[in-house]
């Protein structure tokens, strides 16, 4: 069984926890492509390139995996590559009405594409690209929840 | 890639919501092991042997998946066969916290088993074995929720 | 348009956040019948012409109200009563999935018949039944939380 | 007993939840008021006309409904009125806490005025306009969720 | 044991329900230091001085606090002032996610600062500046919920 | 000012998540006596007496703090012993009404004693002692979350 499987999101930018998320998804399935939303009517951080690259950096010691830039819905780009799963953290309460909704509309979109959840490790719990953003704006130390290529990107961004 | 995954439940009956779990777990893994908790602390309705013909019934027609009783820690047995997977289905917010907890300690005793987490269809949200043995015990139709041999010993069970 | 609503619970024993739900319910509906669970699998604090008695005393200066013992399904009693209406009272977030499965069982069992549910006094929020009980049991003054006969009636019972 | 309710809303657009929370109240009362938010510091995406327009022609098969547009506070209008009761959905946790913070807030505000909460049918859980907005931005089918007239206007809107 | 407690927010404005939070901890620590936030990024509908005239006239009857303007990270402030406590009012399921982030977000960046729930009375669980913004808007009447000189303040600034 | 605190609950057994609170309480109080219920409904795993000698091992490094059996309301301890704190682990969304129900009711039954909640750090946040319990029957290694002489019972206790 080979199944291809995708992992969407703005990744503004990307954090340990979406990393730890990606090293458990990638001995289950046997391809993950990072899907990076590219969405006009949000300002991101980062830009479209500065948020790929990042990715590219942290996730190339996970072999079975690969990022793009995507615009649109989730399930088209799924149905495009034959991926049959979409891969979503779960963190904490908060994730969870918002991921139901998504997974069963996209089960109404498309039936043959599952929604396959990961929790991440506990202390990724509260953990979320705003709030690096945030604590990285008033010169926090956010070591411990980064790779080291957005480290330097949030310091460059900040100048500090 | 070809990962083996455990089911792990009472299925005091099985439900039509399991099998819509396992039916989307079949298309995305090489086989499904659906393990049946012999818990002696508890007395369920129906005996190990009685849930464990109604599943196997239940099920035939999703080829890669068998059932198996079992007690013990699931992670115990996830090692022994060599599953890298622990499904389970996240209906509603009740599920939220115990299903975390169990996968944050099913992490730290073997890491290397992920829990993965499959929704089922929204019909399914408020559907649970409990329920539907209360139902049947007042007569209520649960026609929709249950498979056919399901029903038949529910009807035997409470003599109606 | 003259609906009748039923209101059914276990009232072990009738709390002032119970009368709270029946006076805004009153001046809803037609009439509004009081059904108390007879759960013979159960062993509550106060037998069942206890209750009875303690909730039609309690309810008394409502004129649309009335209160009979009942076992079974509520559905089933709303239909042979002609209600059209079942009435919950909606307190906290643990409320919430419990009345949830039951309002969409009860309306796949008899569509014809609405869950209605209606939020007490925030003061309400945390009381329960079974609070009451254990509170009175260690001799805490429940005054502000029951009605007058109940709280006879619990000195009683623990023998204060 | 001749109660008159409101139903309040942005109604941006009315979806079939909607209609549904309608039908079921349209049994329990004498009059249903859907009361149409004109909120100046929201920019909506169908205008007050539009929306009003849509809501007359998705409910007109039920016959003691009708629609208008308000500003203001809900209660006041309740009052003018002389209805007696706000009727709101309750569909998911999410709703929770905003629709018990607005009942409790217009309890104190108009105590004589009751909040009834009914709950959609479980297809309609997950379903809100602002999702509807965003699938058919991205021209995804929501033929399943909206009246005709709406699917047509979401259509017209985004030029597909 | 001489703890210096402090309690930060935005204020805008304060509120009965924060007051409340006051007068429990005043019982608790040595001094409680009120910071207000200073954050240039969102515009508060009073200025600082406002918000910080208003919090001073409503807790001059507690004598162990005090209250400054703020910018920056909480546990910076904290550590310069020698604090070890930050209070926090913790009302509904809403605060949850966010307190518990933020919670330990403060925890990792300073460990030897912890962060003390306190719970407000139950008829504050719903409030809070926000919706008293909204209410005062639409010319509710909000006498419950803020002192007298907020009272005083949104008359003034919404001229009714 | 010199603020007495307890600390209630079973600690059948005693975890690490329990000493975590302990270690954050005792920089902030003057005293924290530990009590320990002694409730005859209930049939612990250990014994009165077993619970209070682990307790007691396992925070003699923590000098501001005792431990004592006691049996009844924890207000009316609070009060005998001039107690003007309660403390409570918040770990997740489970405990949050329960504690909730038990603060605003211990407010009435005594308003001059303060319920203060306290997070543990986030790798407890799933653990609870039932855990532990269930954990070790069946022979899981549970190092990593009670203390020493907790593990030596429980190795007894289930005779591994």
């Amino acid at each position: 069984m080979s199944v291809i499987a995708i992992y969407p999101g703005t990744f503004d930018p990307i954090t340990n926890g979406h990393i730890d998320i990606l090293e458990r998804a990638s001995g289950l399935f046997e391809k993950i492509i990072v899907t990076v939303a590219n969405n006009p009517s949000k300002t991101p951080l980062f830009t479209d390139d500065e948020r790929l690259v990042m990715i590219r950096e942290s996730i190339n010691h996970i072999p079975n995996t690969e990022a793009v830039m995507f615009s649109g819905l989730v399930v088209d780009f799924a149905i495009k590559t034959g991926a049959k799963a979409i891969i979503r953290g779960l963190r904490a309460l908060s994730d969870f009405e918002y991921e139901f909704q998504m997974a069963l509309m996209n089960h109404k979109l498309a039936p043959e594409v599952r929604t396959v959840f990961l929790m991440p490790n506990e202390k990724y719990t509260y953990l979320n690209s705003s709030l690096i953003r945030q604590l990285a704006q008033f010169n926090a130390d956010v070591t411990e929840f980064v790779p080291d290529c957005v480290l330097q990107a949030l310091t460059q961004k900040f100048g500090h």
